[in-house]
């Protein structure tokens, strides 16, 4: 193809070196943005001719032009050359060649810098919904599953030491709250996305009589961004983004963490389905949670990306530098990232296997009802330091002789405190140590019922 | 002194290592909280008895051993050892000293995980409202250097790169804007602290007859948290927080990068005082902008330790497991470091003189209103690509010819566009360039000083 | 087409789910490596036609099989399918169809973790002398200019303020050094690449009667491995390298900045060819350093890499886990983004003009011969704090005037101290005090010289 | 206390403002580096007078003085004072407060900038050796364990799968492995801090007649740094040491994580002593891994301090920046932890309690010697491929069955493929298994052995 001019190259003598040109190139990555470029480029223009800039006729072409080439790019009929250096120059450029120089009046009034603003604004607008319609979905399962589960207790870890025996329900529950508070971030995140840069021109605004308030209704935001320098190089919105996302993937890879442990053969709790595992070249036997570990893998990845967003922002003159264009590879990468592992997790849970009965035995063991006992004595009027005493030595003397807490008679029991009494032997019980936990937020099983029912008419009534 | 015994100690035969004691010890740097901890636990300790757990009595005699304990510690009379490990269990030891075993029945239907949890979201509600506080003195200086410079024209900069004229007052705007997002990420931020934790327990709650949303009450939090597993060990919003501080320095980075420019003598836009600069122990005649620099390497502190907690929850298995105690000294860094930096670069700022004849001087150098002339043919119906064609070739002839835009005449500018008119001279005036702007967001002298209305209207009535 | 039956599906009963398949796959990216897994796998098989375990025809079969697949690839006659996984599945399949289950023969004795574990390192040996032959290809530009511009005298800045006059032959040496160590780091870090894990199979080696030293010798690897459970796990070096490729990247972005504010209208020291800088699509008149900007930008790109590798080994289990899969997209971005940048700040570097005078005549400027003065005193034995205050109340009082220390006649100086004599004058050139710096590694006219020799004779003698 | 005059106050009007004396003063932190200042301060004195810059009586007057605060400050008889700034101006202002105005002779020909350079660099080669010493006596306990597990079979794992067995002692040498590598990387490290950059000024050298060389050899290093503006603002090592750290925790973070999942009750691999966990302060049967779980957190940490340090360095502008004084907390913190956790892996892996039988029984689990059995195939001729689908068959068939590849019959063998003989029962020996695998760097008793061997011969000659 032939060499096009520059649409800057006014004022330049020397040709751009074709390396430079490579290397200064983004077409490859943020041709993903054409669909609001165009979008955005057509609202401008409709702007353009109600402000009286352009007229209705040339505003007319203009946008038909646009909505051509849309089609032709959705319908893989577009080619890109690198000597176009980004999307917004390829599609005005090639607005040009096919309309003439009519085309050469939709950039009045703009500049790339609140162009490239605009449109990551609306792309991220768009995909933060997308990604929280994944947590949704995934939300909605763990729901399904703390309901299927209320009466599978587990021994509930702490320092993945047993601890107290909890409900498997509960334990989707916690990871349901994570993800609302993630949901929530990213709500208020789009709060902060969801405002209109146009018309800050390269940095100061423009001189022509445009109306920003009238683009930013035509593309659906409730408000315009109130001072241009900070505008056009804002990408707080892209960082916070980021961050969000890396605390979803924290919170992923904590859930696939359980499930890798989970599967060992040493716990066997749970079985993930052969369609969401992998096995191994060399040992025929293995059966591999792959998905899980690639999940907790891509966890670094985004916090790669925040990374780099927050080195590139740090100590940036004012206002656009080019440094601005890699932000748009970690964005992407993190759309990309966030909602395929939100899925596909999604798809892992609904293909698990859970081993009630392993779960329920192990959760009688490792003293388990240890502070249920303490609990007891509290109750009974015994300082809990004391009570925590007393059943410390109970457990050490289970310990050393190898034995339960449900080994020992009563009279062992009222060696140690004459607190104890023949109802003693109840509290040893992992269902009621579980049922006993009706605190809000305990792992009792009204407790999970109660905040599954609340949540699900939170959910239809939103 | 005498090796006091540990309070979980009932089951242990052998004594901790005293390296292990050492290396597990956060007594040094969470005794901060300390005011937190009592505060919680006098509420935890009327609850009790408001449950009937213990009795009125009981509760009296801790509540008034805890207040001589915060008292002892306010005035210094309180020694801390590291065999208490942390802040918690050193309190608790000392209340079991002053008053006996009653003291032992303050950590019923607790345990640490919980306790924790809630000091730590007493302690950072207070400081996100610190560092609230903080941004909005600075916010303050900013607006009122807006409105003391809404006179100043100043070359704006692109790439650093003279771009186009705009007011030294809608730059100090810009950073208004960038605070004020910062405040309202902040204030999600503490929607997200301001649930209360305590009444989790280890992770699944507590047998006893608690009332959780009592504490609540007498703690002044809207919400108790709905997960046990989830609150014993959710970090979110110290990331979070850390996170919003992260934005915070990268914008103090940015402005005090521009102030280090400033200030060189090449572009001898501002002098700081002496009272914000040093010296050189071996250069007499240097005064370094050593403030702002500091600011801006303290950026990387902040990053950091968001990194410290990005990687701390990275892979975590379920609930609590030590490594969160690693979450403090990073937390504890970022308030500091935040707070100090606010408060210096306000400090600063209010010291710095600026050179406004060199700045306006400046701003009409660099072809700056170039755009202007853009815009002035696209007015007169040029394309706007036409249109930025024919002022680039008149820019390069003037930089061939080393002269500048006013320097060309009449028969110059129409030998290039018979578009030109005498009135194309006007537009050469900076000053014009900038009033032009009375786009939204754009930088007119009306623009910069509407906003600076608007916003202390809205101080004024929040 | 057809869908080929997993190599490791024996044992399974349920399909990989297609969704799955996507997400695990990493044939997208890993294809890169295919020339060294065949040519791994060439030397494999040789070995075990060596050891006997299969027969020379075999052998000869399958290198012959794997040439064509190598040539096929390199032609682009080669489709690859996302069910394949990965390269080395696809290119074992692939053979397996071509030459029958003779083809099956060549994975005895090997593990895709070993395998993929010799990949990477034959890969980054060669990339790791690719981005060495970029920095001495750098190193030279900064050598040649270093020599061209051994009579430049420049201003040296601290804290950006002007502080000592130094040669910019001087400065281009400081890159130099730095750059030589990045060079050493990375031929550290080749060594620890050098070393053959081929023969650790999946984790614990194997029982085949292989040879893994003759493997080695083919591969020219100069050792092997020495622990299975570690070879197989381990991507340090991938770590390694990407932090050796951060400071490279750090050093660019210091160049970068310097170039970036030395191109500004205010400072006017250099002007980067048009070629190597592009235009703005509003602004007519604008000359941007996209390339320094972009190059500093690509900094966090790096430092994410690194992020990402560094987060993906914390915590975890032995041995190898599929996480590690997430160790190449970072690593190929790495070796790309630095090549990249090494070679285009080279270009860069040489398209820049260099305005010896204006560097020249701020040399002057700002007091930079206030040490000499203090050094002079010294050297007439006053005590140098004495000396630095004494030329420190000259340069007040010469701020204090608005006039230079040349402007002070010999009673001025004597006013202040008596050890001021008439040679003082000489003292106040900026050449005698660039080239009174003839300590090792000062900026002195000869130091620049002899430090260029030396580096040159070291280069033609290795 | 009196306020001291500033020594680079000369040319300053305004006094520094008593916050901002805060915000810079690092002497809270870099006094820990008093003991090298004065080191590097007695040696340039001497070196002045060696030269002739100052007389001997004078050095030896400051050299006195300088060991005399030395003294003073180990003996905590030293009071730092704020205004002070850093410990270079403490000791410096009070030696010329001791020994009058000859103490100011001692400044001459150096600065702050080429000072701390020197300090860091003494610092940093001091506790490199440190770091490799606890580096070695780490590895000496995994020696000393791998020797007494020798004989101890487990099951190796890939994906916390069981895979093949190995043996313990393997496993323990894998990490020597890793520490080798790290002690090897500290090296090559030292190697690049080893290099004095004093008498580079504040960043053009000197043009007084000093003698670098000669100060080099006083303070034994081997070189001096060649570009006077490089090594003022060189904070590489810094980086690299950290950068080496992270890599020592991600490994000690590797092995926690499998002391952690070890000492679970489901493994029950393991049994940390009492004196290396800690109990709960509500539940009391636990015993938590806490200081395995402390390392894998204070692996974040040490992430976070090289975020720390590349963030600092990124587009910083030649030469010496204030920014640059962020440098030190990080490296401290870094040398600090890192001591810390090698020591206390050290102490906790010599008190644990190996369960080897419950390691032994669980090895002969989950089909661990189906590679085996393939290889098995392979030695009589079966293609690797097919050998790898009819064990993947056989083992299915047993899990089908819920039984063991033991638990099958020559006959169930032969039916899959008469290359089966009956020597195939004994391929099912786990003890086979390991000790079969004789290739360099595998599992086998005879490669643990004669690699153990090698190291203490390597050990001993060096």
């Amino acid at each position: 193809m032939t060499e096009r001019k520059k649409p800057w190259g006014g004022r330049f003598s020397g040709a751009t070196d074709a390396r430079v040109e490579d290397f200064t190139a983004s077409i490859d990555f943020d041709k993903r943005l054409y669909r609001y470029d165009i979008e955005g480029s057509v609202a401008h223009c409709r702007m353009l001719a109600h402000q009286g800039i352009i007229s209705d006729d040339d505003a007319r072409v203009i946008a038909t032009g646009l909505k051509e080439i849309e089609e032709d790019i959705e319908e893989g009929r577009f080619s890109y050359s690198r000597s176009c250096e980004d999307i917004h120059m390829a599609i005005e450029q090639e607005l040009i060649e096919r309309i003439g120089s009519v085309g050469g009046k939709l950039h009045s009034g703009r500049s790339r810098n609140d162009q490239i603003a605009l449109d990551i604004r609306m792309y991220l607008r768009d995909e933060v919904d997308a990604v929280r319609g994944n947590i949704q979905a995934l939300q909605d399962t763990l729901l399904m599953l703390a309901r299927r589960e209320v009466g599978t207790v587990m021994p509930g870890y702490t320092h993945l030491q047993k601890a107290q025996p909890v409900l498997l329900g509960h334990y989707f529950l916690a990871f349901w709250e994570m993800l609302e508070r993630d949901a929530e971030r990213l709500k208020d995140c789009r709060r902060r996305i969801d405002v209109m840069p146009l018309g800050s021109g390269a940095l100061a605004g423009t001189g022509l009589p445009i109306n920003r308030e009238y683009v930013a209704e035509l593309l659906q935001f409730p408000a315009v961004t109130q001072n241009s320098m900070d505008a056009v190089s804002d990408r707080d919105f892209v960082a916070e983004f980021i961050f969000d996302s890396s605390l979803i993937m924290a919170h992923l890879s904590r859930l696939c963490e359980d499930l890798i442990i989970w599967s060992t053969d040493e716990f066997s709790y749970i079985v993930i389905a052969d369609s969401y595992t992998t096995g191994s070249s060399l040992m025929p036997q293995k059966k591999n949670p792959d998905v899980a570990e690639l999940v907790r893998g891509k966890t670094g990845r985004v916090y790669g990306n925040l990374t780099v967003l927050l080195t590139l922002l740090k100590g940036l003159p004012m206002t656009y530098n080019r440094d601005l264009q890699e932000d748009k590879e970690p964005l992407f990468d993190t759309v990309d990232t966030v909602k395929a592992c939100l899925s596909i997790v999604r798809g892992m849970l609904e293909n698990v296997d859970v081993n009630r009965e392993k779960m329920r035995r192990e959760a009688a063991k490792g003293f388990a009802v240890a502070t249920d006992l303490a609990e007891y004595l509290v109750m009974r009027g015994v300082p809990f330091r004391e009570a925590h005493h007393i059943v410390g030595r109970l457990v050490a003397s289970c310990v050393a002789g190898d034995k339960d807490l449900s080994a020992l008679s009563l009279e062992d029991y009222r060696a140690v405190s004459d607190r104890f009494d023949d109802d003693v032997m109840e509290v040893l019980s992992v269902e009621r140590s579980v049922n006993a936990r009706t605190v809000t937020g305990g792992t009792s099983h009204d407790g999970v019922m109660k905040r599954s029912e609340r949540i699900e008419k939170k959910d239809q009534s939103s």
